[in-house]
C-alpha cells in the first residue's frame, strides 16, 4: 500500500462530504420553492468540493507533500494544471437525482501520481457505502447494508445481465437508444439510476454487468477506472480500446462501454 | 382515520418485512453461486409475504375481524378470493435490484374494503422510507433521510421534468422504447430504478413528473394508487382512463402511465 495514508485522507474526505449531502437532501420547505433546487444544488456541489479540497490539502501538507506539488481537477473549477500529484475530484456524482430527491448521489476522488491514476475511492452517501482501490491492491466495498469485502466482477450468462443504460447527452441520445433497445431483449434487466460511478462499481462488484455512456467527464471516470481494473473489469472507448484520460483538455467528453474482457466482444456487438 | 388501527398493522407488517429484506441482502457468499440468487429471492420473497399475512391477520382477529372477512391477494400465491376485506400484497417490488445487488426494493400492502382500495402503504427497506395514504385523508411519507411530512405532487414546466421509464415486458419493449425516446429530449432526466411503485411514490411526492410502465400487476398498483390520488396525481391505463382494477381476474396485467392531471394531455401526445 504505497499511497495507504493518501488513500486515508480521501475516504475521509469523502466521508465528510456524504455527511454534507445528507444534510442537505430535500432541505427546501414548500414545494413551490423547487424551482430553485439548481441552487442549492449549485451550493452543496461547492461545499462539497470545498470540503475534500481544504481536508486533501490539509492532509497532503502534514504528510509532508509540498503545496506546489499538489493539483486539483475538479467539476467545479477550471483549473487544467496538472501538477507531479493530483486530485481528480466529482463532489456530486447524480446532481439531477440529489435535486430532484432521488436518495442516490455519490463523491469521487481520484489520485494520479503524474498522468497515472493509482488510487480511487467512491463514497455513495445515503446507503453510506464506499468503494476503493490502489492499483495493484484490489478492489473493496465497505457498506452500512452489509459490511466490508473485497470486490471481484462476475462472469455471468447474458440472460442474467443487469445493464446500466445512461442517457446524458442529447445529441448522442438516438444512438444510445438504439444500443439499449438491441441489448434489452437478451437481458434481465435495464438501469438508469442517474449515477454513472456508482454503475462502474456495481459493474466491479458483480452486481452490473455492462455500462453505456456516452457524454460523460474525467471525473466521472478517474476514480472508479482504478476500482474496475483492480476487480477485473475495463472501461473502453468507443474505439474498443481500453479508455485514456485526456490530460490535456479535462473538459473532454468520453463515450464509453465497461464490461469485463470476457464480454468485450458481445458488448460491442450491440454498439455497431 | 376510519381505518387507522389497520394502518397501523400495515405499517408494522411493512416495517418487518422490510427487516427481513435488508438482513437477507447480499448474503451469498461467493460469487460463484450467484446462479443461485433466484432461490434466495423466492426464499426471501415468501418469507416477507408470510410475515406480513402472519402479523396482518393476528392484528385483524385481534381488531376484531373474523377470518372469514379477510381475504389475501399476494403476487406469491394463486387466490383470487376477494372477501369482504382484502390485503393486496407485494413482499418485495424491486426483486432484480435485491437479487442482483442493489439497495432499492419495497414491500407494499394496499387494503380494500370489497373492491375499493381504500388504504395504501409503500415501504423501501433500505433508506427506511414509509410512505402511506388512506382515502379521503391525505398522503404522508417518513424517512430516516429526512423526516416526516405532507406529500403533495407537484406541477413543473417539461424541462425540469424527471419520468421513470419502466422495461419489464419483452413483448412491448419496442413500444415503450418509442414513447422514451420521444420525451427524452423534452425533460431533464430519464431513469429506471426498477421498482415501480417507488416511482409512483416519487410522483406522488414532487421527486418525480411521470411515470411510464405497460406489464405491472395489480399488487404493484394497488397500495401506491390511493398514496398518487391522496397527493394529487392519477394512474391512467392507455385508453387515458383513471385505472380500475380487474377484481376477477388478479393476474392480469396493465399498462400505465401516471402523472398530474393537468399533464395528461401532454404526457399523452408521448404515447400516441
Amino acid at each position: 500500500m504505497a499511497h495507504e495514508k493518501v488513500l486515508k485522507l480521501m475516504k475521509s474526505a469523502a466521508e465528510k462530504s456524504g455527511e454534507i449531502i445528507r444534510s442537505n437532501f430535500r432541505q427546501t420547505n414548500g414545494y413551490s420553492e423547487k424551482a430553485s433546487h439548481k441552487d442549492i444544488v449549485t451550493k452543496t456541489d461547492i461545499e462539497s468540493q470545498e470540503n475534500i479540497q481544504r481536508i486533501l490539502t490539509k492532509g497532503m501538507l502534514e504528510l509532508g507533500f509540498t503545496k506546489d506539488e499538489i493539483g486539483f481537477i475538479e467539476e467545479e473549477s477550471d483549473s487544467d494544471d496538472v501538477k507531479k500529484y493530483n486530485f481528480i475530484v466529482d463532489p456530486i456524482d447524480g446532481t439531477t437525482n440529489f435535486s430532484s430527491g432521488i436518495p442516490i448521489s455519490c463523491v469521487l476522488i481520484g489520485f494520479s501520481v503524474g498522468k497515472k491514476v493509482v488510487v480511487g475511492v467512491l463514497f455513495e452517501a445515503f446507503s453510506e457505502t464506499m468503494y476503493w482501490a490502489e492499483v495493484g491492491e484490489g478492489a473493496f466495498v465497505k457498506s452500512s447494508l452489509y459490511g466490508e469485502r473485497k470486490v471481484i466482477s462476475t462472469q455471468k450468462p447474458i440472460n442474467e445481465w443487469v445493464v446500466a443504460a445512461h442517457l446524458n447527452a442529447h445529441d448522442v441520445a438516438e444512438t444510445q437508444f438504439e444500443i439499449y433497445q438491441k441489448i434489452y431483449p437478451k437481458i434481465r434487466g435495464m438501469r438508469n439510476i442517474g449515477c454513472l460511478a456508482l454503475d462502474l462499481c456495481f459493474l466491479a462488484d458483480g452486481v452490473m454487468d455492462a455500462v453505456f455512456c456516452n457524454g460523460c467527464y474525467f471525473w466521472d471516470l478517474a476514480a472508479v477506472s482504478v476500482i474496475l481494473r483492480e476487480a477485473g473489469a475495463e472501461i473502453y472507448d468507443l474505439e474498443e480500446k481500453p479508455a485514456e484520460f485526456n490530460w490535456g483538455n479535462t473538459k473532454h467528453r468520453y463515450g464509453i462501454v465497461a464490461t469485463r474482457p470476457e464480454n468485450k466482444a458481445l458488448v460491442f456487438n450491440f454498439v455497431e
